[in-house]
């Protein structure tokens, strides 16, 4: 049965102007291949699993032109009926995606943040409401916002290297994980493990993520292909519709929470990030990251 | 203290009409043992346990009179003074229970839909709001609302045999576990074993189920009796009153919930299982079982 | 970015007529050590960590004094600029705490009990809402009220003696723990944990306590003090702004909702203590007690 409330269809927010999902007897679009500047997207259709790679050198950071990219690229693939599943990963050696862009946070107009702050909510909305089987295959480090996708994902496989690691660190930064980055790291580690690692911002090697349920399993890299292919297969011998009115069922009362919430979110972000206080400490990281790589 | 809006007593539905229980100076009702159909109710009134055995074979599938007779033992056992826990097990080698009985979901009338959903939610009502001590001895396969039932119980001790398994599997058959079975799943193995085992339709082996908190505890088959005996002892050691009080804190969001939406989940089961994709999807797992008999 | 509806400071309780926080240009109170009757309490101003010490023995329990004196002395430190931290312990050997004073719940008048119940919730008030790194040294038992304080802090440290329990055991006394209780235990082991521990009033020894997540990690006695200092510098090693958000975040809506019921949780305690059935089984078990020390 449907459960109250279980809208028949996952979330599909409405800002990017979605196309209608194409109807069966229609023949599939030319859609196999489809490079942009900062994600390839690639389709195999015959197994219906797309793989995102990020290509954002040096560290895939979620600049605003990025997470508009990643918006439109999955937003194409979740209206494309030949696509059942995406896996998303990185092509920048070492990293999977170093989370939000802090040069989008630093020195800008209020339009600005408003404008990031949207993408930024519009891309874990996507992502968490997605109908596609969603597997992040974390083949590097993963902090902040790169954490948020992989949590955001059906399932997440690790490299086995422990000088990979994955959490919310905002707090490392002197700034606050927005609620709905908590509330999808504690539907995933339960609320004790989420309260002491935001609290204390924690990165947490592959191992230690593995033992913390923040990954789900850790393979070695030249595996990590194969072992993504297998667990993308099994979740896909699940007929689809029962699968996505379980994850709508899963995920509902957490995406309509920022849905409700979402303008009153762009303001406290804004207002937030435009203090002087937290402009200084963002400036000084910056500066601590310039260094590290001189 | 009693915390708001906690009831004195706990959740007792008046679908069924429950006689008063019985003042404490009464002499207690001859009611040693009452068989019938498909559950057999011993109770052994020096301990206050009584024992409702599942003796439907082949499965022990959950039928409209399976039910029924399943909530009116329940019932009289709730009004007995002479009980104060009940032991959940059954008679049918190698299956506890297999669910729901699809033939009273497959070409069947709406009223008949109705009746039979309304009987499986009084079920888990009664037993989830239960103020008896209830243990489960899942000494057998148990899919589905097989499951559900362990999953309502205080306590689960499964038979440590890798053969048999237990999960809400609904997902393998193209339909939808109920918004309050999924409740009662978080409640146990929290929302992220619970969304990634829903999702796939998971029947975890007794090894994985104990791994999950699925079940409590395995043991040998010849020990089943006699750790549930052990384990009843322990909890009845306890004051009724403050372990009832304490039971229904816990469990009373999540049995509100269904009481408020109960037409509603009817409505949706219905509108749900009418569907000739559904229908289909039943009728060609029913012959798939026919065959595997065959 | 602030989520909606979390407070730019944690939750402050009024009660007690709190100074406002000393301004940052002002010299620093004088305040090092100040000594009462029931808690001593030393500032190691260089460091900002202050340790409440218990030291009413027999057993620390939790007297309307005590209660009274842990409140204010708490209040200072939470108001002195050069606080940031506090570690929780006991001077009485064995014991932590041993939870509410029994005798403040036997045979007293309505007023007394609704002063003690207020007394107690200020007490789980202002330390579970704590702008400051508070972090528990049980160094002893803690049953009931003393495992809440604990289950209170951002971090829980026990001594690795197996002759050490913890837990929220008033179902053992025919007592049921309040839902702030309850939310507090769920916040820190999950429902489950949670659901059977406190139907079974368990007491978990030290080893059990940390397989199930009730505390965070065991130590030999004579480690103590030197682990206890090491994990608060970990704490403290963050941002206090960006940390104490993170804290509210966490914490806000179980704060919220004691506050809420404030007054209702004050009459159910009333109504529920002057029982005559509870107040009999308070003379039963401190009678108990008292063979026992004889």
């Amino acid at each position: 049965s449907v459960p109250p409330g279980v809208l028949p269809l996952c979330y599909r927010p409405l800002t990017w102007g979605r196309a209608a999902r194409q109807p069966p007897g229609l023949p599939l679009a030319p859609c196999r291949a489809f490079s942009n500047n900062k994600i390839m997207v690639e389709l195999d259709e015959s197994s219906g699993v797309a793989t995102m790679k990020f290509k954002s050198p040096p560290v895939n950071s979620l600049s605003l032109d990025f997470l508009t990219e990643f918006c439109i690229s999955l937003e194409k693939l979740e209206n494309n009926r030949a696509c059942r599943g995406v896996i998303i990963t990185s092509a920048v050696p070492k990293i999977f995606s170093s989370g939000l862009d802090i040069t989008e946070m630093c020195g800008k107009s209020t339009e600005h943040y408003a404008e990031f702050w949207r993408a930024v909510q519009e891309m874990w909305l996507q992502l968490y409401g997605s109908n596609m089987v969603t597997v992040a295959a974390v083949n590097g480090s993963s902090p902040a916002g790169g954490c948020l996708i992989a949590l955001s994902c059906d399932y997440r496989i690790m490299v086995e290297n422990p000088k990979f690691s994955i959490g919310l660190n905002e707090a490392q930064l002197g700034i606050v994980a927005p609620f709905w980055f908590k509330d999808t790291f504690v539907n995933v580690v339960g609320h004790r493990v989420a309260e002491r690692s935001l609290q204390l911002g924690s990165l947490h090697p592959a191992p230690e993520a593995l033992k913390f349920g923040l990954v789900d399993e850790l393979v070695p890299e030249e595996k990590v292909q194969e072992k993504t292919g297998a667990v993308m297969a099994q979740w896909l011998a699940l007929p689809d519709h029962a699968r996505q009115l379980t994850k709508s069922m899963m995920r509902k009362a957490v995406l309509d929470r920022l849905v409700a919430h979402r303008e009153e979110d762009i303001q406290n972000f804004i207002s937030f990030i435009s203090k002087e206080s937290i402009q200084k400490s963002l400036r000084m990281y910056m500066e601590m990251l310039k260094k590290k790589k001189g």
